[in-house]
């Protein structure tokens, strides 16, 4: 009882969202740091350009959310945007609907196990720590992408 | 009760010790995956070298663990590496003395607040959130060096 009691302070369902949504305004904040006509184009090594990696998280966040919570991916469908205004604009929206729906997940889907994508197995934390850790992945390349056009890219410790 | 028992299921510290450790060892792979000629010379856009943000990790697990256990760094000290060799060896001291330490964490320090870099306040879990999360987005950078030099660098999904 102990254990559990103290455990239950290390990460509440509140506080995962209010993470999530933190990290989400650093990601918009790095998307509007791009020049417009850099957003699509610009890229190293071959890798895809941040607009493309920015399409990548619109297409996982409400997924992650839906397939948590009932078991499969619901009716999503993502127009993929091709300017900077597209993207914050489809940003915003999903903030707004991550807001919503991430408080119906059903507590209980956070520690059990399943496989919503028909990719692997994992329980609905271990999914959304994936979503999140790979958007903090993908923008970290947009830092260097920033900084290789001689932009400062924002504050990494600056999430509100 | 209920809330607090479900919540609960969301993060135990043993799961979030094994966690941290699976990026440790992405982050081990992609320090190998660098010619040892390139690890401390590479750069892109003024930033720093691979082998430097490397050793930004190596300075701040442990004083984390450690700051956050006691209230204070400790006597913590850390002989800069200088060679890809060296790097991987303290990189392996380390992990050995994260997976006895970290255990030592008393529980209830994860939720309390305190500040014992003197940066600034926050609880337990989120300096060691913001430990992983650090090296997960330079982490990526490491990977935008890694294809700018024609490397494929490690699967990002791999913590194995």
């Amino acid at each position: 009882m102990t254990t559990e009691t103290t455990q239950s302070a290390l990460l509440t369902t509140d506080e995962l969202l209010k993470h999530w949504q933190g990290h989400r305004r650093l990601t918009r904040r790095t998307i509007e740091a791009f020049p417009a006509g850099q957003l699509f184009e610009f890229r190293i090594g071959g890798m895809r350009t941040f607009g493309e990696l920015a399409t990548e998280f619109l297409g996982m966040t409400l997924p992650t959310v839906r397939g948590i919570s009932t078991g499969s991916f619901g009716d999503f469908k993502l127009d993929k945007p091709k300017s900077k205004d597209e993207v914050l604009k489809l940003w915003d929206e999903q903030t707004a609907m991550l807001d919503e729906e991430f408080p119906r997940i059903p507590l209980d889907r956070f520690g059990e196990k399943s496989n919503p994508f028909g990719a692997w197995e994992d329980t609905g934390l271990a999914f959304i720590q994936y979503a999140i850790e790979n958007e903090v992945h993908h923008r970290g390349q947009g830092f260097v992408y920033l900084r290789a056009l001689g932009i400062e890219p924002p504050h990494f410790w600056e999430r509100d």
